[in-house]
């Protein structure tokens, strides 16, 4: 049911925009929005409008920063001639969580999908291939993700900076760890197997 | 994990402070707030702080309105003395939702909850009094929700507005319509008992 009151409408209308949010959310967050005081309100509109005057990508690995240089990039406890290859910055994140991963990261903002219209060159991967042609990453680690967009990006990536003779790897595919073989799914079974390792 | 962007943690915890939304919903929020283009963040930055100017309580029912009386106190085709009595807006448009009730509300924005420090002068119980005893009103349903404050609620403001002369009813109690009766929890059980009609 619609509102009689236009501006809650379109607060709604707002939140409905968000992914995975349907009309009761996006109400009960107009709601919580109506519910702040106005300085609140203030506050919760300038950190909208500050994070895109603020955040822009690293001028290296494209990754969000509020500087030139992301804090990864600038760090020299990283290793440099490693980079990591994702899909955005969530997967930086994601990587970043086990605190194992020493190297460095590229954050391609998507993956090659014909079906919606995105070719390499929307992709930062014209800056990946410079990287790399500077000489010193010596491995490219794809870690996009094990869709079929991933992998053709992965691919096609690969193709790209093999001549500059780097070595290209790609994450391991196969069980998820604590997860049941009997609930696995055929694809991850098949990938587990093929990337057996001895015992 | 914390971001290493100033703006975006920020923007993260402005979503943490939602409802029912944890770390994980805000992160994936505040991202998509940094998808959208600049013009589509200052409209969103924009309905936030609209929706704190232009909304307030309509000056009779206290339900959320742009103008001085909300549309359903200003419509001619409302039954004027039948009110019913609701904790909060949210529940009016639930009310609203059947179009079978043809009375008017009143909002309370609120229970009387002294566990959260909520009495009745910071409800608009005071506002309902006076309405009452104008003398346009001849029944006054209760629709506060089904729990100890909601009934305790509802019995305070029928002891204030009986003295004038009003009927003063509840919402009826039962097994929700298509529910299984099997499933239904014993206190509904026992209010459905209570409310019985004849067949």
């Amino acid at each position: 049911m619609a509102y009689d009151v236009a501006a809650l409408e379109k607060l709604v209308e707002q939140f409905r925009k968000f992914p995975a949010v349907g009309r009761k959310t996006a109400q009960r967050m107009a709601f919580h929005v109506l519910d702040l005081t106005d300085e609140e309100a203030q506050a919760f509109a300038d950190a909208i409008l500050e994070s895109h005057a603020k955040i822009h990508h690293c001028k290296l690995c494209h990754n969000l920063t509020e500087n030139e240089l992301c804090p990864i990039c600038e760090s020299p406890n990283r290793d440099h001639s490693t980079v990591c290859v994702v899909e955005d910055p969530r997967d930086v994140m994601a990587m970043e969580r086990p605190r194992d991963y020493a190297g460095v990261y590229h954050v391609l903002h998507g993956v090659i999908s014909p079906m919606n219209g995105v070719g390499p060159d929307q992709l930062t991967i014209k800056s990946l291939v410079e990287r790399v042609a500077g000489g010193e990453v010596k491995e490219v680690i794809m870690a996009t993700n094990p869709t079929i967009e991933g992998d053709t990006t992965a691919m096609y990536i690969s193709k790209l900076v093999k001549p500059f003779g780097v070595k290209v790897t790609r994450l391991a595919y196969g069980i998820p760890v604590g997860a049941d073989i009997e609930y696995a799914d055929d694809v991850t079974l098949m990938r587990a197997l093929e990337g057996r390792s001895e015992l």
